[in-house]
């Protein structure tokens, strides 16, 4: 679109109410309530794309997405105005306009999920939203080195469900660790992008090395390909958290003037 | 009562839709939730004692409280029983058999409360339910300077709202802190007791010392004593959670046989 204004958004909701990010015909959408705020606020259609589909019941405190208008609009006007229609559990944190061409997907570098487990005998309803219970048994041990070997490039087949739309299996993990505070362990994960149900399908398998129901090794095998039904349970969406969508160097510059 | 068994109760909830933890006429409170909860459970009138009146809005994850029961119940039929019938807001975290004569607020020994700030322009809905905003140029230092004075016996009428039925104003502070991490910001504050509203009228006040509108001695000359309106405004309900409940050792042993 010649002239168009490309913003960027950072959007944090509560997945419980939604059927994950994308539009969907039949079932509310995180997409589609910012959208509908948006054309409420702008008084016209608007398409906001994100960086990533989550999937229904996940989280997200940095979900990233961009649309793009005829005309500029001051960006603490879109942040307010937005939030403004938004219902409480879709926010958006911050606006910045970006240079022509910014696209949110195809120009994501990587993202960063966590995965928040309570090893307590009752979730406290503070907690309860966001994590999910664990036994306290967990052979945290065997579950890092397990993590240890997630990072590099590997084939995840084994860890996506169907449907992703993605032509490859193969994804590059920069880090993956397990966090321990208290009764709370995080899995904290940071790759150039996910297969659909990957994190939690990653987290659930996980959770079966530190039962002691799978070896390290057996784990690592999966990296090399196979089919989802090799690798274990897929963990409940409410523990999972998009944290952050990372850009390569040049679309974190300046705006454009 | 001869032969009564007494069980002390960890209870979490979310404050927001009660009008605090005690009993009242016309509002829905915590306590009465969990009486007809443990009512239900057991098929008699339950009464439950909690250790902290906490204010309309607070949250809790360690709150403590005791009842008796004319005869022993297994504390893991208490606990998920109990759960099984209370709403999603409010658990039993854990319970535990206590030597008679227990009494979970007169024998509390100490109490400590955490206040979460998140210095960002807009919340994420993650944060929102249980922190406030604020201002990313508080003065910390000053904040941290002030909080140092709290330590110690000190006359906190400055700091208690009307109705909390306390004979004296002195309470004894043991530690009270500022946490930083990123952009949240905890006080943590830990003392024998607290006077009604107490610990939000601290947190106001420190937020205008943290502003540059009080100086760090005008907020020490204020634990000396004084009226309401002397200190600064009450910060809102949300951002409180009571931890923890702290008993003498004599109350920390094991259970009765």
């Amino acid at each position: 679109m010649t002239g168009a204004t490309v913003y960027r958004l950072t959007v944090s909701y509560r997945g419980e109410a939604y059927a994950g990010w994308q539009r969907q015909p039949n079932a509310m959408t995180v997409q589609e309530v910012l959208e509908g705020a948006l054309a409420g606020l702008l008084r016209r259609p608007v398409t906001v794309v994100g960086a990533s589909r989550t999937d229904a019941g996940v989280h997200a405190c940095g979900q990233a997405a961009h649309l793009e208008l005829p005309e500029p609009f001051a960006t603490g006007g879109l942040v307010h105005g937005a939030n403004h229609r938004l219902p409480a559990d879709v926010r958006v944190l911050a606006a910045r306009r970006m240079a022509a061409g910014f696209h949110a997907r195809k120009h994501a570098a990587g993202k960063e999920y966590v995965y928040r487990l309570r090893r307590e005998p009752v979730l406290s309803p503070l907690d309860a939203p966001f994590a999910v219970r664990a036994d306290p048994r967990l052979d945290l041990a065997a579950m890092r080195a397990a993590a240890e070997r997630l990072v590099g490039r590997h084939d995840f087949s084994a860890f996506a469900l169907a449907g992703g739309g993605h032509r490859s299996p193969v994804r590059r993990i920069a880090s993956a660790e397990w966090l321990e505070d208290g009764p709370e362990l995080t899995f904290r994960v940071r790759g150039d992008g996910f297969l659909r149900g990957m994190v939690r399908a990653l987290v659930g398998t996980l959770l079966e090395v530190g039962r002691g129901r799978r070896g390290v090794d057996e784990f690592a095998a999966l990296l090399a390909g196979g089919a989802r039904g090799d690798a274990g349970a897929t963990a409940p969406a409410r523990g999972l958290t998009l944290e952050r969508v990372f850009y390569p160097a040049r679309w974190e510059g300046p705006p454009p003037p």
